[in-house]
């Protein structure tokens, strides 16, 4: 069986980010945090913290990260009192790992969060496409994803679609896009590209345009969901919006779409581990309840 | 020297995500470029392209993409037209990597960038604390930062203050702090913070309330300027945010300063390879200027 002290010190360096923080997290010398890491990495037979400013986890560490926190949650809900040992006060309270698509975090996540008493979130921001991989490798705990399932070990929710449209600046479509937006405008006019993972133009290019799968158009990047809303506002590039964030902007006309009425619906999933589900029930119904008010 | 057909190969691979992506880029086909990739990692003697979905770029491969650019930057400033075979024109116009922090980014750094015409970005979100790291191992040819300098081949300017208050919603402060913001109450409270490098909590708790350099405090994690602010108006936690985005909650009474007038100014400074220097001239000079309007 793995030693969960082990797993409390290796977590707690990962948290902190040093051997003295995560000393002072679990209240025991620093000599014993490193004594235990170094015992567990004896074990896993493997470098489990990258030494550094701050001491990372490796990618070995993360699922005996990720175990530890499930079997706190899991703890967390027990009504008979459990040893303290198995209770790092100072880890208290449980903090969940749940991988958020940027859009969802910036228009309808954080109520349903702040709904959840208890728990703390440590929010991993990746690409709804490629958020799966992280729940995979037991990195999170939960994810909002755009993978319908089914995933081993994991429930999946459907939560609705965030819907998104192709928009600019009209002063960036007058310069740009003169003659309308083709497959010729956009091999020139510079688009947003909000990271490498972010393939929401390019999908919006093939559906609506039929550009060839090679198709390629100059690109900013700006991993930032409102960095990606004010850039088209100033006229930088066009780039896929969610609704719930230019609305205004479209009724007012400060952004225009570049095809009418050509949105993009992006279907949205929760995916739990099955094991920490009844653990985190409470966050679930949030998050659905959120779901079905902000997505269609 | 380098053979730069093959740096322009290995850099669209590592900007498109795929051989075939790079190939329609520069207009060749996947076999050549496949064949550069190949021949430059022969040379260099090790990997520079992880395979994968997308092609990612290694570690040793990152200089070597930003002194393409650097060199491509150079090029654009020539006056006298270049050999065709030097500008894969669809990799055209010049992308610049530039490292913003997050706050900035959020605050006034776009406006600037929108007044730089012909210059695709590339924006790397990091802390404003280890921003250097990346101008220093050459990933990127500018960086916002709050590292006064000097650094090695760069030259330094310095843009103001971006000043931060530590911050939280009434009702928070109600639940948590009905004593007042202690170390004491602090020490349960649950924190905001950015990301593992964002150490302005601690900082702040150190210089306001002196707390010791161990002292430990619950924390979420949330890698949003905005998520960060929404986080701290619904309740989940405090926060070091900036004035830029909080100036009117605080004057309306949503968000409070934990201890009122207790602000923290982080100096920042728009540090660049000063080989680059006369290429970016024009985005220097917007830089400086938006800072002067918007940093203390």
């Amino acid at each position: 069986m793995l030693d969960y002290a082990q797993l409390a010190a290796l977590t707690a360096i990962h948290r902190r980010g040093s051997f003295d923080l995560a000393a002072a997290a679990l209240s025991v010398t620093p000599s014993a945090i490193s004594q235990r890491l170094k015992a567990l990495e004896e074990r896993m037979g493997t470098l489990l913290i990258q030494r550094g400013q701050p001491c990372t986890a490796t990618p070995t560490a993360l699922p005996l990260i990720a175990h530890f926190e499930q079997v706190m949650l899991l703890q967390s809900t027990l009504t008979t009192p459990t040893p303290t040992t198995l209770r790092p006060t100072n880890l208290r309270p449980t903090t969940l790992r749940i991988a958020v698509n940027a859009d969802s975090l910036a228009t309808w996540v954080l109520p349903a969060l702040a709904q959840t008493t208890g728990l703390l979130f440590d929010l991993v921001i990746d690409d709804q496409d490629h958020s799966i991989n992280l729940l995979r490798r037991g990195e999170v705990c939960a994810a909002i994803t755009s993978h319908a399932g089914p995933l081993q070990g994991c429930d999946t929710l459907p939560l609705g679609a965030l819907r998104y449209r192709a928009t600019a600046s009209p002063a960036f479509i007058a310069q740009w896009l003169p003659t309308g937006a083709t497959a010729q405008t956009l091999a020139l006019a510079p688009a947003l590209t909000f990271s490498d993972k972010d393939r929401l133009q390019r999908d919006w290019l093939t559906t609506t345009l039929r550009t060839p799968p090679h198709f390629t158009f100059p690109t900013h990047r700006i991993a930032s969901t409102h960095g990606f809303i004010n850039a088209a506002l100033l006229g930088l590039g066009w780039g896929m919006n969610p609704d719930p964030l230019t609305a205004q902007h479209l009724a007012n006309g400060t952004l225009v779409e570049l095809i009418p009425n050509r949105p993009m619906d992006v279907p949205l999933y929760w995916q739990f581990a099955r094991i920490t589900g009844a653990a985190i029930a409470p966050l679930t119904a949030a998050i659905t309840r959120a779901a079905a008010i902000h997505l269609a």
